[in-house]
């Protein structure tokens, strides 16, 4: 494969400026573009057809990642050569890896969440976070959502932007991998998941059944949709009240509550171990 | 309850700049004295006898946490009022909020571990974190284990330093709730471990068992030692091979990996159901 020779570009360029520029939530948000910085958000980024825009990228950094240079001219993405300082200029990391891919933004409409879902024996599971702050906790929770096969995050009410940049490093990936809707409010996130015919259960450390009996009593083994809330301050009453279900993670010891994304964690597996036990006969 | 009136200490104050000391892990160690910030901290820590040394404290602070004045005084434990600028010179974080504490080391021998454990029908639980350097993670499964009821977290090998300000906060009071070992081997954490009767479980991405299906053989439902590797490189070979299972969370769809805290939290909820169920003749 032929490579084009990566053209180098300074600080005043205007693809850098207007790069740089991405790192405010309100040009990400009329541009509908965002920044995913390092060596493995690059590469889901690239492994996600027409998501990436263009490249900057040090040398150094581009001859240890021969293959993203290749993915990029693949797909015709513009690969750009810049100094460690104009990478640090754009980049929002203190010790950035050398490379940085603006991207077009992923999130669809709720309406379609479920609409082209794979076929597969597997009943549905979707995440809604309800007034998710802290950008660190919802890529982790689009982490664990990824990893339990989930169909979808909702960054529903007044949830952190997914392409806040610590947002997307702490999805580690998974922000190009699972679906993302954004700018819902919790009640329509609801309504949508129950047209869909998804139960809604509603994470809380007041719920009144615990995870573990609500699992043997066989909720989770059906189309489950989850809603987690405030870091802080949880579900306020009048969205636990749009829920089927309101369940709290067991503490058996002293801890007052688990963080959100732990908590996450643990449900979103009990239910997809649930469903999948169903499907395999287990 | 007569209060002891707080006296109010300066920035060059003998007592201010011990305890501004016990920021360096250097210092820590050898006075065997670490800090405890905020509120939750410091009630978590006057809630276990004869941890805290003595406050500090802003007069805002003291005035909106009566009941901390109160446990302290009740405890002969000095309070001292400090101006705002004074507490940021002690505080590690940010904005701090206005109290901080002075606590005795916690950790005790390995040894001992399980041997003041209180009778219980549930089997023991004890994780063990091999090389696990980041203090935020290394807390939050400190508050995860605390969560699952586990009997003691050892930091072995060249894990983080329990005591590290991001570590106590991350685990948001549970350091003071769950027995902490430190300054271990990995191999010395395994073998007392296995001589106390446990099963040892490696967690691993590389395992050629998954969770569930370990859980369904009923592995999990005796005494169970888990092993939790480093957030970057994750157990060595030389590690798992201590171990009498190395088991992987199961991965759905295309993560790569959960994060060190949340596989933790999913691996320990496991467990402990499946030490309750046996128990309770689910």
């Amino acid at each position: 494969m032929s490579r084009t020779p990566a053209s180098e570009v300074g600080a005043h360029n205007a693809r850098v400026k207007a790069a740089r520029r991405l790192r405010k939530r309100a040009i990400r948000s009329r541009e509908r573009l965002f920044l995913a910085e390092g060596p493995q958000a690059v590469r889901e980024a690239l492994g996600r057809p027409d998501s990436v825009v263009e490249v900057f990228a040090t040398a150094d950094c581009a001859a240890r990642n021969g293959e993203l240079v290749e993915a990029a001219d693949a797909q015709g993405v513009g690969w750009y050569a810049v100094s460690p300082v104009v990478l640090s200029s754009i980049a929002q990391t203190v010790t950035p890896q050398g490379v940085v891919a603006v991207c077009r933004f992923l999130d669809r409409e709720i309406g379609g969440l479920l609409a082209d879902r794979e076929s597969t024996a597997v009943p549905p599971l979707v995440v809604v976070c309800a007034d998710v702050r802290d950008p660190g906790n919802a890529g982790t929770v689009i982490r664990c959502a990824d990893a339990a096969g989930a169909d979808g995050v909702v960054l529903a009410g007044s949830s952190v932007d997914p392409y806040n940049g610590k947002c997307v490093r702490a999805s580690a990936g998974s922000l190009f991998h699972v679906p993302i809707v954004a700018g819902v409010s919790v009640a329509e996130a609801v309504g949508e998941l129950r047209r869909a015919g998804l139960t809604v259960v509603a994470a809380d450390g007041s719920g009144d059944t615990d995870l573990h009996r609500t699992d043997d009593a066989g909720l989770f083994a059906g189309p489950t949709g989850w809603l987690f809330g405030n870091e802080a301050w949880g579900l306020p009453a009048e969205v636990t009240a749009l829920a089927d279900a309101v369940v709290r993670v067991p503490i058996y010891g002293r801890a007052e509550s688990l963080n959100l994304a732990t908590a996450a964690a643990v449900c979103l597996y009990t239910t997809t171990r649930a469903q999948r036990r169903v499907v395999e006969g287990d």
